[in-house]
């Protein structure tokens, strides 16, 4: 293996070729439930430095691990612990390439981090609608490889629909140059879509270019106080037909969720009254600011006097939209302080969420006395957060050890039923891998491994990891 | 074969084996540019029984030629003249499985006709966005395998945008149900969209499940007239920011493709006269007619301020925005009526138009004196159909014959010099399979085949589409 470090720092220079001193920040996950150790943390400069790396493992059937920012929590992007297997992070590689106001693109290099690409769009006064909460540390290549979600895919999509083309170093070391800035281009198999999802299994993503929409002259938040999930359901078809393509965001957050967060961050304002479930609406208008309150309140007292809201509020300006926000994303962080908990990543077709909750929240109620189940999550896309907390004064470490396989079986079981997914926005990486060989029709997962063995027959690319 | 015949009519039963008679509505194409002969025309009524054809063929090695509706544009969906290949008409899976207002998706046979779906859809007042000139007559499972476009793309997207899963018969005859009714689903390879686009290659869509949206309160269309190409890209971006996701269309037609349609249709109104370019724009509005309109006339006022617009006119009524759809409908017509021509479906970066046209129109000219350009199409989704004409006077068919290789030459070299794709939206099928080997990249071609390999190694499917 020697030869293979030489050839490595030859092709990237010594100081991108780390083997030895604390290379934790690439071997352990965001996490922390994965701890590998890499042959060798490589960190090249350019897509010539990712093909020259990659074509010198091939030549010697060594793995490749392809990390971004690190932030995947599905252990897709950190090494095994066999030492065999050689990390490639792409932060190095981090150039808006172009952008292209009147095609409404832009190029940029894998390692982009998201809120980087999301400030170069912004510079233009243009959108590049893909965000989440790792933003600020996650790259462009990593949300691409995992296809991620996050809080406004009811309107623009996922990563997937954000993207139109790619830059890919395939298994063997070769260029794939499928940037395009095309909205259409039927010449043959859509090896973009094929990429995009395949958590670095068939290839490494190097470049993409990324659609860019219109900044919205006004983007507006309020929240809704709902009585059951049915409600909540009916409200965003409300909502849907009201605002049509401006309801860019809709987000729902169980009583219990909610109140975690009071419990461990008292100091946020409470702007409704608990609530079995709280709904964040988010509207963005081509318009103006009057012409979106005008819309929301008209749906909101629509809604009301059906009886689908009992109480609601529409944030007064930015600092109000920001808090109703920080709200959501506080709900993982009071979680995490209250110790932790087995996290379910689902989703459902939005007609089946009323029943599959009430059904699985009986499920879990019944089998594992006393379990606290925060739930929140992405309604406008059928995405939960579905997770479930040790009994109140358990201890976690405990519950988790002895409970989680029948905690997942019974949500997952659900989810099946109901035809959902198992992995709605994080992928399957080294956590779920095992559950989805048991899960996916045969018929499917026949045809991944025929890919896999056609496009990585040597399965250098993220081993272990997937498939 | 006969031992083949008689395993399918034991399948299908006799009256859905065809192979004597006249089969020229399946074994010729819409444009009459092929003429092909089946060894057998089979109508399967269901999965089952398509499995049941597929498998029956691969045992024996025979090809399969999926069909749809027949009114694709390049030779896909016809067998060759060898007599050795069953034709597979999905025509008689026609039913709307089910459709789920509350998650807006509906999941429909392969076989439905394209205007069918959109109207169980309207039935539930929502909308199925694909549109296209042959939605008459064309299948859902044919738009599929084709990634069709149409008049709809700006806002919504192609077919593949439009679809959330689907089930497949595998060139083994085994069934993929893909099915799924979900927004977010990261358990794997994207196989849906490897489907999708792959002109019937790699298996045979059966069914798939469908993206509803609310229908808009108010459509409404307007005509411009704009001086130059460049003017027409600078009003696509005006509109584009005031309106946002409300601008659902965005059509230009070139002074020659108009006037055909004025001379061939002399019946036909003219909203405004005769301009260099004129751009049809449409509008869909969540609210209401008044508050389109009002969107509307600021946004040409504003055009016509900075010199964009000359005039224009917005439609008054459905009566006057199906005239203006129908001038754009009717120019592919009056270039039938004026004689063959040669037609070439490419799409650009929209920002590389204006130099594109300029460039190769001169280039044209200069190679094929007084050949007539009659450039039209969906600019806002960088895509022209940019057709080439014999010169006044000049026998089309001479012309074709003599000067369509050199004239298809000009345009793709310019299409690939500008990044551009020289199949938008029609597919490869047999009339570019060349083109398409020719021009696509090595590293691409390579992962294609190895992929066709993968799955259909036998090559039943499709055989010589495509790849």
């Amino acid at each position: 293996m020697n030869e293979l470090i030489d050839e490595l720092r030859a092709a990237l220079g010594e100081r991108h070729v780390l083997v030895d001193g604390d290379l934790s920040a690439f071997e352990q996950d965001w996490r922390k439930r994965w701890r590998g150790r890499a042959l060798a943390v490589v960190k090249p400069g350019s897509t010539a430095e990712v093909a020259a790396v990659v074509a010198a493992c091939a030549r010697r059937g060594v793995g490749i691990v392809p990390q971004g920012g690190n932030t995947g929590l599905v252990g897709g992007s950190v090494p095994d612990d066999s030492g065999t297997q050689v990390l490639l992070s792409l932060t190095r590689m981090n150039r808006v390439r172009s952008l292209d106001a009147a095609n409404s693109t832009m190029t940029v290099d894998a390692g982009c981090v998201l809120q980087h690409v999301q400030e170069a769009a912004a510079a233009q006064g243009m959108l590049f609608p893909l965000s989440l909460a790792a933003e600020g540390s996650c790259t462009i290549g990593g949300n691409l490889a995992s296809n991620a979600g996050g809080t406004q895919v009811l309107r623009y999509g996922n990563a997937r629909e954000l993207c139109l083309g790619l830059e890919v170093v395939t298994p063997q070391g070769e260029v794939w140059d499928g940037l395009s800035g095309l909205r259409k281009d039927n010449t043959g198999y859509d090896l973009r879509d094929l990429f995009i999802g395949s958590e670095g299994t068939l290839g490494i993503i190097t470049g993409a270019t990324l659609k860019l929409y219109p900044a919205p002259a006004a983007v507006m938040t309020a929240l809704a106080s709902v009585p059951t999930m049915e409600a909540a359901v009916s409200l965003l078809q409300l909502a849907q037909s009201r605002l049509g393509p401006g309801l860019t965001g809709f987000e729902v957050m169980g009583e219990l969720a909610l109140s975690l967060v009071h419990k461990h961050f008292p100091h946020l304002p409470r702007p409704l009254p608990a609530s079995p479930w709280t709904v964040l609406l988010e509207q963005s208008d081509a318009q103006s600011e009057a012409h979106a309150r005008g819309l929301f309140e008209a749906l909101l007292e629509t809604a009301f006097e059906s009886g689908l809201v009992s109480d609601a509020a529409i944030a007064e300006n930015i600092a109000q939209s920001h808090a109703m926000w920080h709200l959501r994303e506080s709900i993982p962080l009071a979680q995490a302080e209250e110790g932790l908990n087995i996290k379910h990543d689902i989703s459902l077709p939005v007609s089946c969420i009323p029943a599959f909750v009430a059904g699985t929240d009986a499920a879990l109620q019944a089998a594992l006395p006393g379990v606290r189940l925060v739930n929140f999550g992405h309604l406008g896309d059928g995405n939960l957060h579905y997770n479930v907390q040790a009994p109140e004064g358990r201890s976690a470490a405990d519950f988790l050890r002895e409970r989680e396989a029948e905690a997942n079986e019974i949500v997952y079981d659900a989810v099946v039923a109901h035809g959902g997914s198992i992995s709605a926005e994080h992928g399957i990486g080294a956590l779920k891998r095992d559950e989805l060989a048991q899960r996916k029709s045969p018929v499917a997962l026949g045809m991944m491994r025929a890919i896999k063995r056609a496009l990585d027959p040597q399965a250098v690319m993220n081993p272990g990891r997937l498939l």
